[in-house]
Parts: C-alpha cells; sequence; structure tokens
C-alpha cells in the first residue's frame, strides 16, 4: 500500500482506540479484583489542570474524528461528554469507531491540500491537510492515548509499555 | 509538498524534540524559581515500574533515532543513557536532532517498502517500512514525549497542553 492521507488517519485513529479499549478493559478487571469503586479510576488524572480518564477518552474522540471531518467535509456525529462508567467510555469509542467506518478511503483523497482553519481562543492559523494531520491531529491523538495509559498505570493498573504499542500481526 | 517517508518522520520527530526542549526549559525554571533541587524533576517518574523524565527523553532519542537507521540503513550514534541534568538532557536532543540533520530526505525514498524486522524479547516480527513508522514508531515517539509532559504537569510545572501542540505559524 502506499502513503495516503487515509493510511495516515483512520486506520492510526482506529488502532489506537483498540489500544485504549484494551487498557479500559484492563482497568475496569482491576477495580473488580481489588474491590475499587471503577468510578475512580474514570475520574482519576495526572494533575488538577489535566482532564481525567474520561476526558481522555473523550478528547481522543473528538480530536480523530473532528480531524476527519476538516479533512473531508462530512460532518462528525457530536458527543455530549457525559461519559461516567466504562460500559459509557466503550460506548463511545464505539460510536466513533461507527463513523470512521462509515467514511471511505476516497473520501479522503486530495485532503493533504485542502485548507485546515484551526482556532484556540483569539488565535487563528490555517495549515494544508497533510500539515494538519502530520503537526496537530496525530500529535494530539496520541496524546490523549499515551495520557489515559499514564493515568492507568499511576492509579496501579498492571499495564505496560506492550500494552500501548498493541498487536503486530 | 507531498506525502513521503521523510514528511512522515524527521520534520515529525523534530518538531516533537522542539516541543519537548520547551517543557525541559519550563521545568528547569520552575526548579530555579522553587528552589527545587531540579534532578528531582528528572527523575521523576508516573509510576514505580514506569521511566523517570530522563529516561522519557532518552527513549523518545532511541526510538526516533532508531527508526531512521531502520528505514535508511543509516547507522545511528550510540548514546549512553548517562543523563542526570536538565543541561545533560538538552544536549542528548542536540545529538539527536544532529543526526537528523545529517540525513536527507532522499535517503528515506522506498522506506515505505523496506522490511522492518522488530525484536521484543522471544516475540519477533517483520513490516514493511510504512507500516512500521506509522502503527510503531510515530505512537512510540509521541508517547515518550506525552509521558515527559504529563511527569512534568504531575510535579506541577505549570505547561499546558498547547505547550504540548506547539507552535503553529
Amino acid at each position: 500500500m502506499s502513503l495516503s492521507m487515509y493510511r495516515l488517519s483512520i486506520p492510526a485513529f482506529v488502532r489506537g482506540f483498540g489500544v485504549l479499549s484494551s487498557s479500559l478493559d484492563k482497568a475496569e478487571a482491576h477495580a473488580r479484583a481489588h474491590g475499587l469503586d471503577s468510578g475512580i479510576l474514570v475520574q482519576a488524572r495526572l494533575s488538577p489542570d489535566m482532564l481525567p480518564l474520561a476526558g481522555q477518552v473523550q478528547r481522543a474522540s473528538d480530536t480523530s474524528k473532528n480531524a476527519i471531518s476538516r479533512l473531508t467535509g462530512i460532518e462528525a456525529p457530536s458527543f455530549p461528554d457525559t461519559e461516567t462508567t466504562f460500559a459509557e467510555l466503550r460506548q463511545r469509542i464505539g460510536n466513533t469507531l461507527d463513523f470512521f467506518a462509515s467514511v471511505e478511503p476516497t473520501q479522503l483523497e486530495g485532503s493533504d491540500s485542502r485548507e485546515i482553519t484551526l482556532k484556540f481562543g483569539k488565535f487563528q492559523t490555517t495549515l494544508a491537510g497533510e500539515e494538519y494531520l502530520l503537526t496537530f491531529a496525530l500529535p494530539n491523538f496520541y496524546f490523549h492515548i499515551a495520557t489515559a495509559h499514564g493515568i492507568l498505570r499511576h492509579q496501579g493498573v498492571q499495564i505496560g509499555k506492550l500494552d500501548y504499542l498493541g498487536p503486530f500481526a
């Protein structure tokens, strides 16, 4: 297969959510095995000004689905950030994956040169789609997958780097 | 510019190290401002079985330079993981960036189909260069950049998500 905007985005996101889902399963099993309220893990965070686990999953969902929306012009589904349980986080991931499954590789053709405008408060910039994906969307997506991993290990869940790297067939 | 193995790798790594360097500068300033031993930050970690800040920088260096080495066949410099200060971590990053500056974009041409063999203990697999970069090297690199960020925020250093995302021109 040759490099394409599709190859760089949706399969990478799907793989990342697979890693995240597997870690959430292990976290829920950890809570059950130790008689912990699993909601404590869902709300755990690394510092007071960082998002909790639930927020990391929500932002991984938004970052990836909004990237595909910006690159294709297809409207992404909106999710209300109301998840408070592992089951709800799994559903959020599933809904995000359903959106990705609805996008055809051909719909990302030409998106490398599509103009993408980013706004953070008063700051605004316009990037070509390729630049946007490589320097914003992918690093941002992996931030949330890695931070979710860090939160769970900080909480004592027995996962390791190989869980983050995921399966290699 | 069109998608290429060069565009996907070295500029992304250089950008990531820029983000990391900036955060290390803020961490060192934070230690100075609060009269803290900066070595405490260098050795801080999120859990007992995770690498400290120094290790995150060392692995970001290794992951990225070894990826370029595997993709091009060029031998990467070897660094001994002896850094214990911010100055030494900056030097490690600088040495890694020097290696990237020595690689020409043309040297990565065709690396998308180059066979890359990965070994983890007894596990071994072979991936095409493209698959290796997208599913292993980039996620692994961002893991270490994001985890370094998480360690510093967990230690109270005043950095935020925009520091991680880095400058957009």
